[in-house]
């Protein structure tokens, strides 16, 4: 059960970065330093977003055989790089036996530890829809906007379905956009709170905003919770 | 059936630049157009090459026991981004039910199409103790040579150990040395037969050689395998 289990491609650029992420938070000077992990990068989940909204297929059946098959080889934690299937998260962690971590929790927690901000959060219409933000945001007191439905949000959306098609710099175009957008509105931080945008971030125009990466957020808490329970060093290895 | 399995994490970042190609490699506007794929990032493997050269532990019966893994779950086909592993290639591809398409086939491959190539192979020296990849350019009738087992495979070594080390930079100025030391022999090909080399390679000082790489002939080879069957499309996607 020392593994890390990945319930990924959603979308599977997001699933790569987000595993890229765990390679280099990892102390590791050779292989056998790493974290063992099993990815499941299975893309044809249901749109998440349109299922909130109502206008699309629900991908709670995928998502709970996803998390089974997790489950089935044996992982000890759940990591699931993408945000807007957090609406779900009640029903995946009471079916998963491993502990899944919820990515806004710890991207929220990140933000507490930067005072009197003023945060924006980005990400999909469905995502927003949820609430799940908001309310983690609330519980900690801190206080929050998100785009304005028209033009703000429909630069996000623009980034997220750019990088989703494999279309980075008209990702990057759209998100330079919308920080522009959110920063002019008086924000000081940014929630990247769809594992896309920090995809469409890394080539971002310079900008006063403080960045918070849900994908590296997830990415650190995963990391931590395996180390502190040894799987980079099974007693086999020598 | 219809998933991609990856025997990974050998090395780790080596398993992500692989699954990065597979992406960027399928014609995709959105998430559903990617293919499923399965990744067993189990770095835990001991050194591949250490032990052809019967320096170290064997890692034979942790190979088997990944690979049935992904036989467990079902997949469809088995990619193994680690070339010096391929040593016990008829072991493995006996073991698995899913074919296992061999990196050196692919990249010789491609090599071929490149007519009149006096080709250099980087590898490991675990690789090149083997003689996977002489003996398919042997059958191609392809000539080769490898670098000197000092000087020259100094700089192959340090360049591998620097990006499993995550010390890229490193990496690529190993990799730049022993590029210019073979453009001097008179080589006009480059087999980048360890997957760490193209991970150096993106930052490489610009060459005069054509660099053949493993990694990405062997996405080219898995993709194309997985498009043919349809997994992109399964018929209950819409």
């Amino acid at each position: 059960m020392s593994r890390i289990g990945i319930l990924g491609g959603m979308g599977p650029s997001a699933t790569v970065d987000f595993m890229d992420k765990l390679v280099q938070l990892t102390p590791a000077t050779r292989d056998q330093d790493h974290l063992p992990v099993i990815v499941a990068s299975l893309p044809h989940v249901p749109d998440r977003s349109s299922a909130i909204l109502g206008t699309g297929a629900d991908p709670l059946p995928a998502l709970l055989a996803n998390v089974d098959l997790l489950n089935h080889i044996g992982v000890g934690v759940v990591a699931i790089p993408c945000n807007s299937s957090h609406h779900w998260y009640p029903q995946i962690a009471e079916r998963s036996r491993a502990p899944v971590i919820h990515i806004a929790q710890c991207c929220v927690a990140a933000v507490a530890a930067t005072p009197r901000a003023r945060v924006a959060v980005l990400a999909t219409r469905g995502a927003l829809a949820s609430g799940f933000y908001q309310s983690a945001l609330r519980e900690r007191g801190i206080a929050f906007f998100v785009p304005d439905s028209t033009t703000g949000q429909h630069d996000v959306d623009a980034c997220i379905r750019a990088v989703k098609a494999g279309d980075v710099p008209a990702g990057t175009a759209a998100l330079d956009r919308a920080l522009a957008a959110i920063a002019a509105a008086g924000a000081t931080a940014v929630i990247m709170g769809c594992t896309e945008i920090p995809i469409a971030a890394r080539a971002a125009a310079p900008t006063p905003l403080t960045l918070v990466d849900s994908s590296l957020e997830l990415a650190r808490a995963t990391v931590a919770f395996a180390l502190d329970k040894g799987w980079n060093r099974p007693a086999w290895v020598s």
